[in-house]
């Protein structure tokens, strides 16, 4: 179950390789996904990695968990201000250009940190840790495929369960404890300072296509102003186009994904628009090619959306609560590079592993969308990780004679 | 579903006689649970607190939910740079002393706002935010006792589905998704940096014991080293003690509590074990008296586990997992004030809400122990917010007679 050393070594050096070009003499690690990636445990560490040389493990809690799990050497962490001593003490020069995670880092422990090193420069190491960690592994492709197995199966146990006047909430509430038993890890660890995610937006018609804090095109009613996306307690009537958008995380990686259901029978205008986001999706998946700028796929997904469709207005979003992006990273983390965004200059290389997630808003109405999550490969386009049938899916609402085809929604 | 605008107006008023005594002209908060207290919303917003006047909600998302939810007044914010031209707008004068929450904030956002006020002097309130959201008004004890009415139904729904052989995972996965059907909110805030929380820790035998991240007594195996707490894929087997502890939190209120079970029947010695932390939990809510200081309570309790049981070993831990407290603060965020706590000086008032949890830590056996959440109150002690019964909960095992009888646990 341990993360194999030949990655953790791969990762280190990398890392050190940029240290050395930027004239830093070490990094100071503290963020619980950085310090996951580079030492193999997700125990609560600091993580000196210096400029060349084998990485340290400081271990608040717990030592003897971190020690077995991580392939570097381990010391039990004290206190804070024996953090120069333990550094020093494994063999490491007094660090005179400190690299440390300044996206994340808290001011009042960056205070600290330049209290202990009173003479050293600090610099921000976080755009490089996150260009680094857009590029997945092979062996953390298979990670991620593993966590691919669960959302298939969510939607199976979806149409057993789903029937009318089932609320949001009970959905969700059944979706998630399934996918509990099913491996998911539980929390899904989001980067951006203040980002708050549980499991997924669970959620239909109007209540769908409602704008809110997380920075998405479906958010979500949520229970109440404290808790403000994701499911509601209204009932899921006949014909409301249903969001499952749920993250999977086993091992610590992610697979954000969704599919559309309905009680019943989809309106013949919300069915094409779904058919048109899936044809968005496939576009973008073979636009995802290495070379291609982010910035400039997301520019020509959005003429085409203008030029082809009438739902230009509509596209992630609707009015002030449109989000500028059609995709991003996720790995460790859900919010992870690179954006498929507005502006975004990251070139695309093999390895780069993005949720594409075209998606309409209609407001008073709902959302239709899909989601899969996809890696970066070669010439024809980005490769699925994500599985499960496109095709909406339709669960016969009571009293309903045929229900609608599914071969009616992708044609 | 408004927070009432009294709560808001008096929360206002006291952080800002705060900001005179200090001589700080304005507070920018930013971290979701504060900006919730101060402004009712939990949209992502920017809030400036004015040492005096009306404060001011600056929307980044979502503008018209945030309006909707404030009493306070909403601008939409477009862009950090503004910042200043929209407090100023709101004819605030230019803050020469601003008062920030360093505990949270990044590095690199405090870089920004010293950029767009250069003259400016910053603070560090968040120490006084955190003191100040430790008392809860009658509002918020409301709010507490809703999020009480979770936990015993979960309790009942423990007791029906509990077998031999279900792995901790499935039980956990069951009375989450139960949780969340009754109302739970979905995550769990924590205002820690780096603190990772999922629901709880269902978790039992020797697995319950082992040592990890997650400041507590109880940490759990966990599903592989990137989840390393809460339930494991272990199956549960007659006679463990079983662990259920949970967070419920509805309307971002959060109780934190924990039920022991077996299915069979518990050993003699971990039953009376058992029965020591139902009376230390007893004992220490008398304790819980205005007045006192939380690190003398703290004390007191451990000095009678010391003189009067033969488990001061195990006592909130063992070894180096021992956490050095018996009570943890709790309201919108799990890790609030007071810690009943070595060394802890907060003097207890009425209204402070606290979890308390005496446990104990076996090693290759198990954990046993209790936690409810209480509010200070008068002179008699802490009164329970929290309800459920304390019995151990026993659950008949297959081809067992007729099991244990609760009253021989709690005598």
């Amino acid at each position: 179950m341990k993360v194999p050393s030949f990655e953790l070594q791969v990762r280190v050096a990398r890392l050190q390789d940029h240290l050395r070009a930027q004239g830093i003499d070490g990094a100071l690690l503290v963020q619980r996904a950085d310090t996951l990636y580079y030492s193999g445990t997700a125990q609560n560490v600091h993580l000196y990695i210096p400029r060349a040389g084998r990485p340290l493990v400081l271990a608040y809690r717990d030592f003897a968990r971190a020690q077995s799990e991580s392939s570097w050497g381990v010391v039990p962490l004290t206190g804070l201000s024996k953090l120069p001593e333990f550094i020093e003490g494994a063999g490491n020069p007094l660090p005179n250009v400190l690299g440390l995670e300044f996206d994340v880092l808290p001011v009042s422990q960056f205070e600290r940190y330049r209290r202990l090193w009173p003479e050293a420069v600090f610099r921000d190491i976080s755009a490089a840790i996150r260009h680094q960690r857009a590029v997945k592994s092979d062996w953390e492709l298979e990670r991620l495929k593993e966590a691919a197995e669960i959302y298939p199966q969510l939607l199976v146990y979806a149409r057993e369960i789903l029937r009318p006047g089932m609320t949001e909430l009970e959905l969700e509430g059944l979706l998630e404890g399934k996918a509990r038993a099913l491996g998911h890890g539980g929390f899904v660890r989001t980067r951006g300072f203040g980002s708050e995610f549980h499991f997924g937006a669970v959620t239909a018609g109007a209540r769908a296509a409602v704008a809110g804090a997380f920075d998405g095109p479906v958010v979500g009613a949520g229970l109440s102003p404290e808790h403000p996306g994701g499911a509601s307690v209204a009932g899921i009537a006949e014909g409301e186009p249903i969001v499952v958008d749920t993250v999977s995380v086993v091992r610590g990686y992610q697979i954000d994904q969704t599919r559309m259901f309905v009680l019943g029978r989809l309106s013949p205008e919300l069915t094409e628009a779904y058919r048109v986001a899936c044809e968005i999706e496939e576009r973008l998946r073979r636009l995802l090619l290495p070379g291609r700028v982010a910035g400039q796929v997301y520019e020509e997904v959005l003429t085409w959306v203008k030029d082809n469709t009438p739902y230009a207005e509509n596209f992630m979003g609707f009015a002030h609560s449109r989000v500028s992006f059609v995709g991003h990273g996720v790995g460790l983390e859900l919010d992870e590079l690179p954006t498929i965004s507005r502006g975004a200059k990251d070139i695309l290389v093999p390895g780069m592993v993005i949720a594409i997630e075209p998606k309409f808003v209609f407001p008073g109405v709902g959302v239709v969308g899909i989601e899969d999550t996809v890696v970066v490969e070669g010439s024809t386009g980005a490769s699925f990780l994500s599985k499960a049938p496109r095709e909406l899916q339709i669960v016969r609402a009571e009293g309903d004679a045929g229900g609608q085809k599914a071969d009616e929604t992708l044609r």
